[in-house]
């Protein structure tokens, strides 16, 4: 595609030759002839000058012999290009023929259901979702409009989803959380997990997470959250909009998680807890408390950021203080020799 | 159903109004008319007077205007009341046009088998059980009385369960341990895995928890104990009866846990140790060497609870402890401005 | 089977009677009349003397009564000896009439595919391949010979694996990576993923295991690396030859693991590091910078693991030294009561 068809497309400006043809998208140090790549990061301009793309999307004040697009949004403009450069092999609408659909299951317009995907009694699939092989839907699922559900995903019954909601393979939404009551024995009896899972419109949730259903009233994911691979959210948690919880992190039940959150990776929250809208947590850490808006924690147990890593450094030197401790108990006399 | 009907079947006794009607079971916040509610810990006991709930569940000694059913274990007792309110939707029994039932498999009464879902060779699958959608069973695996068995499990060759276990959606049980011989090339080759995995009565598993198969013998979950979602357990390891092993949780080969053991969220435990019965280890906690019975452990490396507890709030103490050094240091004219 | 034929088989001197017979492997401690065991490791030689086991295998300057294989890796030549032992059972070939395998697709002498597995279309299968039940092989997939795909493996459009790998029940390869450009809005656009998955040679990758597909370029899993269940290896991902991941450990984007590296249980790696030939990270780290080759790290943040060992010692001693720096305040007339 030349450079100008895709400038207008996306609605940019061209900055040198429009002509040059690109088909691929690649990063500046992989890119070579005919590819298009981004600087989105100025402290990577100086690979500018190595890279063997022909064309690039940069802001407008970083200078470029390239030929280039201009963004004040490069990362965004680039993704934006990529389908275009790479459009995506959409499966053709209907309903294959070793699918298992309910009868009573209302499936909208141009819907794909893949090969042995099941979908139960009284579901509602709305237009254009694909559902690819072999995932299974059970009763009473609504999924709403431009919906993306790949291979081996699992969607419990009662469960609710919004629209342009996609769900890479092995998710698994609304399994029974994990609720048990001691008996007088001291075996943990069943409590039965009677509430739903909800995700609301332009969530993606990744491969093999795991989103259990509510013990009572539900659990809920909000518009625009996206979600790593291998994450669990237990049952009865609440997850504002635009948040981020990536690979591996666990939220414990009950806790209710604001609206652009960060939790970075293998992040463990305990339950019943509060994070606020903005918080951000630093990979790894625990939280054992709420969090306000805008903290920034990390540690274990997590602390606010600054604290943690003065802490972090002084931990390391832990050594050096205890004989410095030593050098002045000597100056003063005091033996501690005995005990260590 | 009324109260009353209620209190009958739970063999508890009313307090108040045994006519209100209840329909369904919500959390003491957020119930409304209609709804059974409880109260178990008494440090919520001030949301007694908000609440919307038409009835109650609660201990004897707390009192309320609500009508109530008494109970000394109201936590329990709600559970046992929420699949009378929430009948659970049992699939009819028998197998599905599209299973794929191997010949030799023996099928015990009023077994369900879901569409697409393979049973192997020479498996026996005791009465009542559900096989939902998807499941795979391979060959040689026995199934007790009452499991169920949610979409996208898969229980592999040789594998045992138990009577009444139920593996949530895309749980593994018996897949290959991780072992490794490393060759005179520096290469790892397969150590093959040639022992089972069983799995006792009582227990649950929850979605995408694996359990992999011993090297050598058995590994085994035992009666009673409960296991959230993303926990990995190795192989040859054993877990005694009635312990809870909460997401996200490692046990590494060959450990022996015990009985009544809480290991909660995204903990780790090193291979080869012993944790002994009713030991409690505290989120995130590393357990790198085995644990005495009735332990409760924190921290990575995981030590005695209170000792961490006094420890970690030094550690976030630790830039004051060094400002109190160099004041200490300066008054006695040592200095380490050198080495800062 | 006769130790003598087994010795032939294995290219290995027999030490006493060559004619004792073996039926099964165990270890050590619990083998019995009949079972063949080993002593890999030279600390567990006390139990040589209370084995119940009919033969072993031991390095030849180990002394035992015991008819024995003579082996310099002793671990090694029983893994060998196993499968001879207990030959496991192979699928016939041919095409389960249940599977669905696209036209198109190319499918070699001697493969098996299960019931319900999707092959989709123009992929590749090498000879002798096993694709189990419940496999989705996406379309343009290239898998060489050898390998075999457990139930419940999910393989993305385009990847490409190599021969002899091994991915047990419930992998996913190939899913979109975590990547999302935020727009003028606050709002998380999608960031197509168009790279792909590249398996090598003898890979073997364990339960609920995931790799992601590449957002530009590849994610690659060298040769003979050998990954444990419930690992998270992100987009862009390159991991050497012959190292070793074990089970929930989370690599982010763009990291370079290198060759015969070992990150044990729960490592975290932050994206874009590079982490050398040989390292090992103890379990739970959190590798937060780039790890020369041959280092040993541990800890949070990881840190050079004598220091950490070190620090972590004195970790637990906080309350004795603030007391042993009270002593000496008090000495000096310093106090610091007024902030405690």
């Amino acid at each position: 595609m030349k450079l100008s068809a895709l400038a207008e497309k996306l609605g940019c400006s061209v900055r040198g030759s429009g002509d040059v043809e690109v088909t691929r998208g690649r990063g500046i140090a992989e890119a070579g002839p005919g590819d298009l790549t981004f600087l989105a990061n100025p402290k990577y301009a100086p690979k500018l000058a190595a890279t063997h793309a022909s064309a690039i999307v940069v802001a407008p004040d970083i200078a470029t012999p390239l030929p280039s697009l201009l963004s004040s949004n490069p990362y965004l403009t680039f993704a934006q290009a990529l389908p275009l450069l790479h459009p995506a092999r959409r499966p053709l609408p209907g309903i294959h023929r070793t699918a298992h659909v309910d009868p009573s299951a209302v499936i909208g317009p141009d819907v794909t259901v893949g090969p042995f995907a099941v979908v139960g009694g009284r579901c509602r699939v709305g237009a254009r979702t694909i559902i690819h092989a072999h995932v299974v839907v059970y009763d009473d699922v609504e999924i709403g409009e431009d919906c993306l559900l790949y291979s081996g995903v699992h969607v419990r019954e009662g469960s609710r989803l919004g629209k342009r909601v996609v769900l890479q393979d092995g998710v698994v939404i609304g399994a029974d959380g994990f609720g048990f009551a001691k008996d007088s024995d001291g075996h943990y009896q069943n409590f039965p997990q009677v509430g739903i899972a909800v995700i609301e419109d332009d969530v993606e949730i990744q491969a093999n997470t795991t989103v259990d259903r509510a013990a009572l009233g539900e659990t809920r994911i909000g518009r625009g959250t996206k979600i790593d691979n291998l994450v669990q959210v237990a049952h009865s948690v609440t997850i504002g909009e635009d948040s981020i919880l990536c690979a591996q992190v666990g939220v414990s039940g009950s806790t209710k998680v604001g609206n652009r959150v960060t939790l970075t990776g293998q992040v463990g929250v305990v339950g019943h807890l509060e994070i606020g809208d903005g918080a951000i947590a630093t990979a790894q850490s625990g939280i054992a408390h709420s969090v306000p808006a805008g903290a920034l924690v990390s540690g274990y147990p997590a602390i606010e950021n600054r604290s943690w890593l003065r802490s972090v450094v002084l931990f390391a030197r832990l050594p050096e203080l205890l004989r410095r401790l030593r050098t002045v108990e000597k100056r003063l006399g005091l033996s501690d020799a005995g005990r260590e």
